[in-house]
């Protein structure tokens, strides 16, 4: 490489190194965050897994909570289900399409954030993941001053991830980091079958 | 809940059964998948642990190959990192903004694509992770033609998994399914700081 296009380079990466160090020197609060993985493509549950490996990686207390999900979804939960660190609650009634009863899937809910609300008061758990729950509260399952407030109440250190599309406005009003994964494209509509250990 | 009510509930739910049998009996073909995570938003890396954690929770050969970052991001690393049928390549040279030079930077990437290629040609590899690949490209490190070659060539049944933002157009077209993680708000932004097992 030409001496001119590396002082080139060196000067715009330094550029860009003030630039980061800067923004790292104002990020000066420390606190649990509340992380809204939403939109309608690929990666939201996926996302919140990965970031209970990276929590798990360094010996944190996770806890998972996985609404409307059956229990065919499981290699993620299989391979980090023996942490003692980790405790997964999985709703498992199947998806409502399939189970087709409000009343059943409501009680299966109510039942299951029981566990959610336990994670949230204890200050052990380092990260709460809320799989899917944006589901809850657009079917009514839920309500979401009954969230908020859950949300509220957590210990400080504690951060929460709730994936799911469709995520409500109030929730998405109260979150640190919203990230919208948009699907522009997805295999499945090109008629390629789902993959097991890569789409489930 | 009235029966009217669990009627409606009930026929809606029947419909998008319906429509999700019809597209599950579509999709027919069976192959791996090329899935790129691009956007600005977080959760791209994550969503790709997300997914080695569940290929690995079905015994499935995984390779994680990570460009740019350094050492410091290992969470996840560390949580999976035993597993016999995990391997991972890790750059490891910081980030370019860091190091500022250009012509170790891009030995260090010809060293790590060499590893990228041998997990492409692995059919023992059922799932192959090129993290934060797409700036190699953007930054002129890596030729895209020889990248769209290694993954033409790879083993049918191998899916590859590409983060980064700014992804390739080309690599963009050969895509079986893209998600665009986008970043509607950011924690960092509002002076939070990172978090340990969350951020990193």
């Amino acid at each position: 490489m030409s001496d001119e296009r590396q002082r080139r380079h060196k000067r715009a990466m330094e550029k860009l190194k003030q630039h980061v160090d800067a923004k790292v020197a104002a990020a000066s609060v420390e606190r649990g965050l509340l992380l809204v993985f939403t939109g309608n493509g690929k990666g939201k549950t996926t996302a919140a897994w990965g970031t209970v490996a990276r929590a798990l990686g360094y010996g944190y207390g996770v806890g998972v909570v996985q609404f409307i999900k059956g229990e065919w979804e499981c290699g993620e939960r299989q391979r980090l289900a023996d942490d003692p660190q980790l405790e997964v609650v999985v709703m498992a009634t199947g998806f409502t399409w399939e189970t087709q009863n409000r009343d059943t899937d409501r009680a299966a809910c109510e039942a299951t954030w029981a566990h959610a609300e336990r994670m949230m008061t204890d200050p052990s758990r380092y990260l709460v993941v809320l799989d899917e729950l944006t589901y809850m509260l657009k079917f009514g399952y839920l309500d979401v001053q009954r969230v908020m407030r859950a949300l509220a109440h957590r210990p400080p250190e504690q951060t929460v991830i709730i994936t799911g599309r469709n995520a409500h406005r109030e929730l998405l009003e109260m979150a640190d980091t919203i990230t919208e994964m948009q699907e522009t494209r997805h295999a499945f509509n090109q008629g390629l079958k789902a993959r097991r250990g890569i789409d489930y």
